[in-house]
């Protein structure tokens, strides 16, 4: 809870809410008896992560994925709302009173900022989609949700993910009881041999390897990214596999200015990616605002087309109805302020962040020198950019240590085992440095070296 | 797509966005191979509708069971977020800047205006339940997604939903893979001894009957009401049958003045009802918060025990990973302004709706005399409150009548077959009385009466 009234609260845990005297008994529900995502380790890691940070208040964390406060100082709800609602009123048309109306009502399923994010993927991107293809969806989450549940019409249709994964998918996939294959990779490189073989092993047991999930760029947890041959060579067995490729980008505005890649949506000559987009890094994470750009033609039994978007649209409709109306008149209030382009702020940020990273880098270096990494077996796998570093540890970082590390030592980070859908991921974690301040990283990593030297 | 940019569009309709010329040749996917819920005739139903209402802007439209436009002059999000961000400082004790903060970045995915929730709950409703008893959703619609969810362990635990039954949770249904039984309601009346031989029947198949939908307040499309001793004895036969009932409460604000009755929840005794609850009708639909009262009592093998609202706040984490902090800042700063109650602006609210379905009620017997309504076999169901009306007539209205209705006499209402499950609702039809004005529902029903005439 983050909020308070001044009313009194009811106790924490009441089984009879009736204000009455409880004359039934109440039930009870069995949890094993609830469906199998519930109690699943990757729905609860986070909210595990969460409590840990809950009760360690003065820790230093290397845990949240999220975007550093400062920036939130850029956004104004009111005033972007305004931008929109101005932004409206000039280009649509409308009489008096209706933009706002606009906000107020229910809006249409598939968003109403929608030739908004077409425009900033062609000014940013170099994508041309049209604002049709586009669905605009709470977050890129359930951009993610209702993708899968589409395109998985069945146990039979596989999804294939890199492990570690964002755990976002791996709980979407367990939700929607979408069986997930993985491919390693663990060292930062996507084996596109090991994937083939994944696929035929797939098909050899009766299965349909249907699409690939991945970051191609500075992916969470591994910081990995994808260089410009592995994208082709990525989308040309897409083809050769008949699979789909889910690309989410929330990471590549981070790169290293001229270090930019195109995008496997850019490059894709035959529609085999669906482009998972967020406005949560670049713009904020309150609004709840991303998309799917999904111009993929479906084809009925009767011979007539549709776009996977109208598809998705329908799907969202029984999941979130719409996206708010109001959250996405912010986010469109500031693309309009910016020209319809984020390069900008995306440019600004970036360089935020790869200090960050480079604070972290030169401060593991500092405390970790050459010599005692080789003699203790500790690494690390530093990207050129993103939120996230992976780091070797030569013991079992799992929630017991972390724990420890929070308790003694004022640090937290996130165990990578998270990440990993079977056993893996046990000697290793994960730091973002995202959050921080570079002070803050500084002495978070000091604190981090006394907790690995105290386990050596 | 609502709104308009100066920016040229690419075509409708593109298959290749690189925007480069295209050499591969692009996949099109068969609908046979997504997922079943695609193109099934509950989540297309209410494009149809849409795309109808869009194609005859002319006709006057009894399809929408939105909140009258009217109502949205009452709304300036701005202000609200104004109001809880100074409800926030002066009851969190936050440093400069934090409350803004709050509302920018994620936040908790449980929600962040629960105990504005529970208390408004308890001022208006007198349900009593605890702040993390509640879960904010975006919109009831991912409310019931998740709770479904979560109860459902798989096809044999079976939802049973009064038919006619809202789409919405057809829907979700569908697209979670939940077997669904129906229980008639056609008439209005729910047939207590029917839905225990239903629970009888699909446990003899081999099933657990695990909950039962409804809206016991003029219910969307019948217009239904249970009674006091019905909502009594349906608790009583939950407990009998071990089911778990979902009370979705949209309506029950529009209760003539006096005639209100205690929800399920207020009269459970047993934690057997989870409590869905929107605030589209009563605040506006564009901020998309809902929430869920979920106080059930979840026990797992160890003998741990959690609230049921923890895990549908973990299921929501892969979902929408929380909902839009700033749309819930607008509701919470609505509870605020209104002292933490609803009633006023719901009982002002409820005069009007009650008003339109006492007009909608005259002109329906002005145009069809007692003696035609024999003759003819034309009737309706008018409820005493809610937003809907059934209505019979002597000839099948299906979507081609629809648009037969649409074009030649500019009159539009919605097919009540769109709310069975299987084959009914043939020959009825809904008629929504909320989105429109009192010379406007005069006037449609003027066309209604002559596009009946033309048919018997």
């Amino acid at each position: 809870m983050t909020t308070a009234t001044t009313t009194a609260t009811t106790p924490a845990r009441t089984t009879d809410v009736t204000g009455f005297p409880a004359t039934g008994s109440p039930v009870v529900l069995d949890r094993a008896e609830l469906h199998a995502a519930v109690g699943d380790p990757v729905l609860t890691s986070m909210n595990f992560l969460n409590e840990v940070m809950g009760r360690f208040p003065g820790a230093i964390s290397f845990a949240p994925g999220a975007p550093h406060d400062s920036f939130l100082a850029d956004v104004d709800a009111g005033r972007h709302i305004a931008t929109y609602l101005d932004h409206l009123r000039r280009t649509a048309g409308l009489p008096e009173g209706e933009p706002e109306r606009r906000l107020y009502r229910y809006g249409a399923a598939a968003g109403q900022i929608n030739a908004l994010v077409a425009r900033q993927l062609r000014l940013d991107e170099g994508i041309m989609a049209a604002p049709e293809a586009v669905v605009v969806t709470v977050g890129c989450q359930e951009a993610m949700f209702i993708t899968l549940r589409a395109l998985h019409a069945g146990p039979d249709d596989v999804l294939i993910v890199p492990e570690p994964c964002y755990v976002g998918v791996m709980g979407a996939a367990k939700l929607l009881g979408i069986t997930v294959r993985t491919v390693d990779q663990s060292e930062g490189t996507l084996d596109l041999d090991r994937l083939a073989a994944l696929c035929a092993e797939i098909r050899a047991g009766g299965g349909r390897p249907r699409s690939f999930y991945l970051v191609p760029d500075f992916a969470n947890p591994s910081g990995a990214r994808m260089d410009l041959p592995a994208r082709k060579a990525l989308l040309a067995l897409a083809e050769e596999q008949d699979l789909l490729l889910l690309e989410d980008n929330p990471y590549g505005f981070t790169a290293a200015p001229g270090s930019e890649l195109p995008t496997l949506k850019l490059l894709d000559r035959s529609a085999r990616v669906v482009y998972l987009g967020t406005y949560a890094k670049v713009c904020m994470p309150g609004a709840r605002v991303g998309f799917v750009v999904a111009d993929q033609q479906v084809r009925d039994a009767d011979g007539g087309t549709r776009l996977l978007a109208d598809e998705l649209t329908a799907i969202k409709s029984m999941v979130t109805v719409n996206t708010s109306p109001i959250s996405q008149a912010v986010i469109g209030g500031i693309l309009v302020e910016n020209g319809g382009s984020l390069r900008e702020p995306a440019a600004r940020k970036a360089a935020f962040y790869q200090h960050n990273l480079a604070v972290l880098r030169r401060a593991l270096e500092r405390h970790f020198p050459r010599s005692l990494r080789r003699r203790a077996g500790i690494d690390w796998h530093a990207p050129d950019g993103g939120f996230f570093l992976m780091m070797d540890v030569p013991f079992d970082a799992d929630e017991d240590l972390l724990e420890v590390s929070a308790r003694e030592f004022g640090v937290l980070w996130t165990p990578m085992r998270h990440f990993f859908a079977g056993p893996g991921g046990t000697h290793r974690l994960r730091l973002s440095s995202s959050y921080l301040d570079p002070t803050q990283i500084e002495e978070g990593t000091t604190r981090l070296a006394a907790f690995i030297q105290s386990r050596l």
